[in-house]
């Protein structure tokens, strides 16, 4: 994603502690406090401008969300839309992916979804890519048992890396749409960048892989 | 594949019982003494009229081939092109791949290649599709340990299933292209289908998948 530089962003995250967890390290294992309910909590780890989870938001609103996202002057804008939508389902987390397990511990979330994460093509920055085995660590350890990884991309280097390397950590593969937008696939939400990708013709591919309770 | 019939081939197929072995179940757990030799053996279950398996056997002359196919009127071209090349490590089966294991015992096959498979898309007809976890198991029954199948289609649907019915059943995914002629792979061999389907700028996916001593 290029990067506008917003001097102001930080400044008006702090402005809305409601929307952006301030102190995530406190709501460790009692995320139901920030959400007031024991719904599922579902997060979207590299979520961008919020499109897709503010969709998500709305169509589940029995689901509880959080959007990770390190860049300031990209998750304003995931605030600008949730001030907008007043979702009550709907947080942002202005941290680092790296540190999930400062935030969360085993079971206290249900899903997580990936959405054209960046793919660092080269060999030698394997470990940054979001689907790579310290990750898939990373979120075994805050997920509940059987809790899945959604993920989408436009980017075919990064989805073939991606199934291998679910498949060598164990992962079970239990959906793949190799042209998501020429599926039978229902209730798809749209990312930013998937309304863009696929307006040029480009195909988007999809999998759903579960974590198994036997490893 | 449209089958053209040809009354002939029965015959022709019993003429030549160095090529077509006539009588397979007599070598289940002895394949070297048709060989001749204790080379690894890859089959190609599906070997249709030969050009993948008659490639490879070239390239390959230190491996053993034997191609599987039921319909005569096509395994009949492989029988031709292997008079032709006069291959000594390529052996052809007519028989049903459903009956692997009364031909093969384990151990006895190295490699299973399965190349543009018959897709049966109608769920109905799951069961048939030559990844479908029956076939995968009696592969598995005649592999050696770590054992692997290398698959390649043009058919999406049939190569997604695939990946999953691979995931389900345990199988390690160790390599993968979702465009393999966009791909670096290096030393493809097209069969028929291949050459028509790529030149009609259609997509080829390929993956191979190992067996898991663990399992």
């Amino acid at each position: 994603m290029r990067l506008r530089n917003k001097p102001w962003a930080k400044e008006m995250l702090a402005q809305y502690p409601q929307y952006v967890i301030p102190n995530p390290e406190e709501y460790k294992g009692k995320w139901s406090e920030v959400f007031g309910n024991t719904n599922p909590l579902h997060i979207e780890v590299g979520t961008g401008k919020g499109q897709f989870l503010v969709g998500m938001a709305k169509q589940n609103p029995h689901i509880n969300y959080i959007g990770i996202e390190l860049y300031e002057s990209v998750i304003v804008s995931a605030l600008e839309r949730l001030i907008k939508e007043e979702l009550p389902n709907l947080k942002l987390l202005n941290v680092n992916a790296n540190e999930l397990e400062k935030y969360f511990t085993k079971n206290d979330v249900a899903r997580v979804y990936l959405n054209f994460s960046d793919p660092w093509p080269k060999t030698r920055h394997e470990k940054r890519r979001l689907t790579y085995k310290t990750f898939l660590r990373s979120y075994e350890n805050i997920l509940v048992d059987g809790g899945e990884i959604h993920f989408k991309t436009d980017n075919q280097g990064l989805f073939e890396y991606s199934l291998m390397s679910f498949s060598e950590y164990g992962l079970l593969l239990k959906f793949l749409s190799l042209d998501l937008h020429k599926s039978n696939f229902e209730g798809n939400v749209m990312t930013e960048y998937e309304e863009k990708f696929s307006q040029r013709g480009q195909r988007i591919y999809r999998c759903e892989v579960k974590y198994l309770n036997e490893k």
